[in-house]
């Protein structure tokens, strides 16, 4: 039983379902009637003209945001834990052409208004520091927390304030929106929100994720670097075709659920173990060296994250019978 | 009855079987066993040690081997109507940090030792030009030449004396060995490649192309390179089993045999028509304005290359009694 | 006695006077009152309102204009034996992140409209092609030749009307200046320029030249550019003391007359051997082999440039005493 | 009477002479005699086989040192208060293609190998962290502090071990060797550096940095990246006869000892008002706001680095006589 990673987790039916129907002959790149959909799509689900590109990837869709909205000689303030920061091997970097990430701090990978503020005031406004262009957060953050509506809202009209662009790293959008309740206009365009990575793969799909524009404009150069980073894929159909499925019926929402209530299973089980709320699929739970061994003897596996730590996540594909025994082992503890 | 693209077929049904056998809880990115396996499953078809990287697209595999191959400051000599050159986007200028294209002419698309030392010899050797560093050339060409061992050897030969690596960008490698008869190690390795990128997706694939080093140290940096430009899958399984799936059987060369058929049905159906020999599964013919007209008025679909002169590509898929009208229509002209 | 490059001659003593006046403590980077005073200077001598930043070579002025003026996934229509493609290293390639040249063709490296809707007829609007975002052309050209105000204005009509940036690589606009008799303004933004570089050094200067945008606004992301290429020199007050110096009683102008008269002089003496027009400093000679032996026996130094013909520029510095021999040496060829 | 910064100071009168001397018919760009000599005059300073290159700015220096010790997908280890962090304008990213920069922290901007360790703990094995590929300390801090040879030798044991290159940004290295009175290679190749930035214009220079590399073959690249950049100036020979000027009966030495002699004038006047030991020309004080209100009175210029804390910087020129007031004055407080 793994707790790892919902990278791990398979592809949910739906998904492939739709790939195999696409498998027909059809218009390359993103010229095909799903690629073309998208647009509206999204638009209908958010309630505003969006424009929305499929990638292959978050680290991707992540970077092609931040391209859109920082130049080379700029920066992005993101948090010290941020996934683009730690875990894209300097992919900001590459697609912005060396713009800067400025680091902020905040409890469980959240960022307030605060401490963006702190950042920003430690910038000398002359030529020979960086100077800021955009703020990214992510939502649901790494450790699972989760900004509302109002919090993202007050971090856009600082950004707005600011002169700022404004992008959502949501590889566990959904979970965000499934623990929320809100719409996802709330979380997005409402908020002051410039571009949304919007993660399906972690969610049930293989390897479509989409790429958010509530400016529209600012999707027409990243058209020509999607092309430029090898990212507009020849038979692009597939990646429509998964993001159209798990757009029906609105199952990214129904997976995000899914996931988020094994995690409260786990979370209900850990009571003062665990390290931050449990707002999404992540759970972060304190164990000594010796209890997580105890854990392991018994078939779980799961990340170390720090010294006394460990780190639970919960797929979109997990029952409530293949997690409770987790639950049940961690509260005997 | 399209003849426009091989990226507009589908994908064929082993790949696909090989994608939902895939569909399991897994190790993410490619921690996965499938693609763990691809470096002794390449070295198998080719007969020496090799290094082998699933990426998902063409001109993701042709850019990293340039940014394997040639610096920042260098540049890389190529057919002025190379893919890399026209149709790209400029993401070579983008994978090596604004490298440059030297171009080089020949007909077909296809270059000899004596166009490319014609663009070295143009290099002075000072720090005010850019020096060439590497060399890419196309097999099959963008029109359907290939490169015999022998050629590929010469131009490898010089590549060596002068320092220079050599990439081969195979979008239709599978075509060119299935029409020259040779094995993959003659038209790469022996004859001094340095880096294949391997097309599937032309040839029944879906997403998953294989970046193959020949000098296998030039995979180190390049797994960074690829996880920088984010394109290391996070459910990176579903491509290797593409790869595999194409591998089984040599299915790729079956594939490729299939589609190159056609072209030679066509091909001899064209006869003094034909504007490049058919060596693989594209067929440049000349077609006067009316002459194509009246082809579209029967239901055949294909591109208008140049003036007076038209390009009918074969897929792996389509069968002889779905070309042979094409055939006929094209004779009775 | 050298005709091998105006870089080869010293600095004209105002200019060296200009640089010790300026030794005295005084504030760094571009805060001194020189550096501040260059848009209000240059702002009068084009009779409109712009931007001056002093840089400290002819290459950074050139890539630092085509930076404002191109985006990384862009591209730059120049001529095939522009500077910038051939004598830059690859600067423009650095400095645009990528962005590429398109060439075009015109005898003595000058390009008209048509060349340059040649080249831009070849682009398809689509995102798998660069898509040209400026032009930039070379007054007066590589080869000595100059663009007046009319040809100037049509090139400037076609850059208006596609949408794309105007480059001037004024590296020898003095020298154009000085050919034309017309007034900078006619060159520059009266003919649809936005950005010049103004060269000094081969002129007159030691280590300054200055970077004009005729749309102000390109100017404020360009300091930081400048600064982040390591351009910004900490002393530049010496730099901006070259320029001011030059522009004193229009030194420039007087320096770049002295030298097209030095080229005249030989142009008269060439007669039919002139491979073209001389309208600037520099004279393109038909040479046999013999004929360039034994000018170079008499003392005379000069570049074979190609087979068959020579290059002789001639500096701001040298006299007509200096030139008269080498004068009569190739009329009594 | 200012102590803002030593890029204010005026330029020695053996630089601006030899500038003049310089000031003859000469080869352009680095082929003249004053350039090519660099190599032997440094090899000899240093007393081994160096390669030395001028550059117009420190930040050039540094970031091409940067440029060829560490690829686009690397990293480089620097402290938080790092002069290429902090006031380069983000050139390491523009001239490294995007590496990072990982902050290390210590008192006065100085780091031990402990610092260094601790960034490098934290960095993952794997492809999504950025892994370090040098590391950069300047020798002095920008607080003013000096690496002994020890301590740089206990750093280029720990970059050797981790098989990191080692450069040191040496904008006053001739203040660090002025006070520790050790050999410049005890601080260099002895030590374990690969490539120092040896600044020369804060120490009465104009416009001329040299860039030496202790592993020769580093050079070779870094010729092609500095035309590359725009920093090849074509009047080489100005810069090439400063820093010979400079070298000249050590007087960049004795040019640093002054300036170490007036802060340490400054210092002994400030007492326990020092936030830093004076091991250079920089005197950071603490001082109220009434108290610095009141050295301004007095007509002193400085400032104000953090609150409650002034800086006070000497330059080479500035003689007891002219300091010996404000040491005064800050007694007196």
């Amino acid at each position: 039983m793994r707790f790892f990673s919902d990278n791990a987790a398979p592809v949910c039916q739906p998904v492939l379902d739709a790939m195999i129907a696409a498998n027909t002959l059809d218009t390359a790149y993103d010229g095909d009637a799903r690629s073309r959909a998208l647009d509206a799509r999204f638009s209908e689900l958010f309630g505003a003209e969006v424009r929305a590109l499929w990638v292959p990837s978050g680290t991707s869709a992540n970077c092609l945001a931040l391209a859109a909205l920082c130049p080379p000689h700029g920066a992005v303030v993101c948090h010290r834990e941020a996934h683009i920061h730690n875990d894209e091997a300097g992919a900001p970097g590459f697609y912005t052409h060396g713009a800067k990430l400025l680091l902020a701090d905040g409890p469980g990978a959240k960022l307030d208004v605060a401490a963006i503020e702190g950042v920003l005031a430690g910038i000398r406004d002359d030529v020979h520091q960086v100077q800021a262009h955009a703020i990214s957060i992510t939502n649901a953050t790494e450790y699972g927390l989760t900004y509302t509506p109002e919090e993202t809202a007050a971090i856009g009209a600082l950004a707005k304030a600011r002169g700022l662009g404004l992008h959502v790293d949501g590889a566990r959008f959904a979970n965000a929106v499934a623990h929320l309740g809100c719409a996802p206009a709330d979380l997005t365009w409402k908020a002051g929100v410039d571009a949304l990575s919007f993660g399906f793969v972690k969610n049930g799909g293989m390897s479509a994720e989409a790429l958010i524009f509530f400016k529209p404009e600012l999707a027409d150069a990243t058209l020509y670097r999607r092309k430029r980073a090898g990212l507009l894929l020849s038979k692009g159909r597939y990646l429509a075709a998964q993001i159209h499925a798990m757009l029906d019926d609105d199952l990214w929402l129904a997976n995000g659920r899914a996931a988020n209530a094994g995690a409260a299973l786990l979370a209900r089980a850990a009571g003062d173990r665990l390290v931050y709320p449990v707002e999404a699929n992540e759970v972060f739970v304190r164990l000594t060296p010796d209890e997580a061994a105890g854990l392991r003897a018994l078939g779980f596996d799961f990340y170390d994250w720090a010294p006394g730590e460990a780190r639970l996540v919960i797929s979109w594909n997990q029952s409530e019978a293949e997690i409770a025994p987790l639950a049940d082992a961690i509260a005997a503890l």
